[in-house]
């Protein structure tokens, strides 16, 4: 028997819902999902007074709470932000449709015609924290690539988030599709969050987007399969051929640029040959990091603070930066694969032979040449916007936008083939 | 405290191994794995006799133990089997490598150039039953895309897989590549595959080769990405636009070629337009099939079994075949999208709208258009070998070959870039 309000129960009947819009998501046309994303991001619009007072009785509860102030910064809403909010989903609305896309074809000798057609993944799951604009940011990337979505935000945001989907859906039905195309999960019960990773029935994969603490019990519990990282503890290697200038603003800029974000250096790794490993040093502490160093370089500039072993296993998120000196590429890969987190690394080299060597055997899901960290985005990689960045090694890694957010079919075209 | 004896630590240890392996794998040269496996193959030849003995042993024990007929069938071993399982490792050693392949590239308005690039995905754990031809099979596949692997087998296969296994390892030495790219588990003990299942941070993924109880409990207890097809429940409709004689054809072969493989189909659909329905079930009944109808089908063909409502949800892997009359195209749609495996569907139609529209809205991983249901297979793709047929949505789908074993990196070559 069904406990009618079970969480599981819940989430299966928003599942079955969800499974028959995705089924009218797949055979919609690109423009009427365009369409619909451009209702949305209307709707959006007119709604931002609805929205605004949403989020201030949000902010209100959450500041009687004693929620720290930056998270009461995440969750804010203003009329700036709602625009952000809205342009957002009309820039997805703009954005190259990934579907009925022929990945190859070929011709058997029987004369079957084979192609691989790009089909979305089906039912999404999104499980978030208090920043309302994932509402829209990720339920805008998941229709454009067909899918439908089931929505699960913090529960700080709760009145936001319903303002801003009941706006969104506003959009798609206005364009035609179903509402149930995006779903909010109504109720704050953290048991809803669990009945959703449990939910493989219904759900086919399950992005969390927020941070470490969410990550890991979603990939601790899922039996959806999930699309994510879990660390960003990038490094960056500096050769003895790299040009000293360009080492510098590559090494500023890969930790000090925005110090939160999961494409931040936390590890600078410099050669014993690099001419100038203190000017390094000085250069991140001038901008203000804490540089904790291995023995090697602490006989070289003294008055480094010591790095402790859990050091290079961490993600600071932060301006603090651990820096070992090491003997060469080989030994700084060996390093990498030992403590990385297979998110983004980076080798700042002028010898071809040594950066394509350090590029073919770092095996994140990320390898730079001679460019800050920081690029690790899917709006700088030319993707027009990002779900996410996932450190797995399926389906999708690295930033994921429109193609990760779809799979592919085999069709079939003869004549009457029999296998015989 | 790790208990030395469990099989979590024998599983970590030889996932250890594996890792290290694969790293190797990752870097190494399309020449040396082609030469590894057609070393493998001369290997395996070469121990033939070696092999049969070790065959005999289990064959012996398993018919004391009273294995059925058709499960030892699958144990047993002749000088022709063990040429073919020679033949198919050096097959795989002339396909094409899917290493290295850049997916797509562009240059961002910076100057950096983006590249993805096909990599091995890893370490891959193999979980199959009684036959021996798997051990070679798999650790082919795996380490053609760079990936070690890790077999576990069936017990009652037990001295035939060492066998196998100690020839195929010789070959992968004798070309320089390490042993530990493909290991047998050890020891009969089921909790050895539990550990496998468990073993997130140690395997990327595990392919289950077997019946429906292996993979059944595979999918339910794996915490590692499963690649997979639980069931082929296959359907063909057959439109009113059918040529008669190809849609004879079609049914015959997808149905009676081989009634025991994942291809075969298990629901026949006739368009109740269709103007010969009674021809198609005689044509079944002639060839040996057990015909079981929906009433309407019996009130047109007399003296026809009925259907329980369980056959249109059962594989049967046999000579039996449910028929249902359906009012049109989408009638047929909506039982397969209920009622089918997602595995391989297929219409026969003249009419190109109407198969067309089948071919879009059928949401299987392979949909068919006047061909039969037993081309489902990698051979008959063109891909050169399986290593088995995924009806999941992520990663790969349908047929599984080398490209399947891979996945990507992105690669960025810059000139001092930074975000700024």
């Amino acid at each position: 028997m069904l406990d009618p309000d079970a969480p599981s129960t819940l989430i299966a009947r928003m599942g079955e819902a969800a499974r028959g819009a995705a089924a009218t998501l797949a055979i919609s046309s690109d423009a009427r999902r365009a369409a619909a994303l451009a209702r949305a991001a209307d709707a959006l619009r007119a709604a931002r007074a609805r929205i605004l007072d949403a989020n201030a009785v949000d902010v209100a509860r959450a500041d009687a709470a004693g929620l720290a102030p930056a998270m009461l910064d995440r969750l804010r809403l203003d009329d700036a932000r709602v625009e952000g909010i809205a342009a957002a989903v009309a820039a997805v609305a703009a954005l190259h449709d990934p579907l009925g896309q022929v990945i190859d074809t070929a011709t058997r000798p029987n004369g079957l015609v084979l192609s691989r057609v790009r089909v979305p993944i089906g039912v999404i799951g999104i499980v978030y924290e208090s920043r309302p604009n994932v509402t829209a940011d990720a339920a805008a990337l998941c229709v454009r690539a067909g899918n439908a979505a089931i929505l699960r935000g913090g529960t700080e945001a709760i009145e936001s988030n319903r303002a801003i989907h009941a706006a969104f859906t506003d959009g798609l039905v206005a364009a035609g599709l179903p509402a149930e195309a995006v779903q909010l999960v109504p109720t704050t019960d953290r048991a809803a969050v669990g009945a959703m990773l449990a939910a493989d029935a219904h759900i086919d994969l399950i992005i969390p987007r927020g941070g470490k603490s969410l990550v890991a019990r979603v990939q601790a519990e899922a039996r959806v399969p999930v699309l994510a990282h879990l660390d960003g503890i990038n490094h960056v290697y500096v050769d003895a051929s790299a040009d000293a200038d360009m080492a510098r603003a590559i090494v500023l800029d890969a930790k000090m640029r925005r110090t939160g974000i999961c494409g931040a250096m936390e590890t600078l790794l410099i050669d014993r040959d690099f001419a100038r490993p203190p000017m390094l040093v000085a250069a991140l502490q001038q901008a203000g990091c804490e540089v904790r160093g291995d023995q090697a370089l602490r006989a070289l500039v003294p008055g480094t603070a010591a790095a402790e072993p859990a050091d290079w296993d961490t993600e600071y998120l932060d301006a603090i930066c651990s820096v070992a000196l090491v003997g060469g590429v080989d030994e700084a890969l060996a390093h990498v694969a030992r403590h990385g987190s297979g998110h983004t690394d980076a080798i700042v080299a002028s010898n071809p032979r040594v950066a394509e060597h350090f590029l073919a055997r770092c095996d994140s899901a990320i390898v730079l040449w001679n460019a800050s960290t920081q690029f690790a985005d899917g709006g700088e990689f030319g993707l027009g916007a990002e779900i996410g960045i996932a450190t797995g090694r399926l389906h999708a890694r690295g930033p994921v936008a429109l193609e990760g957010l779809t799979t592919y079919k085999w069709i079939g075209r003869g004549s009457g083939q029999v296998r015989g």
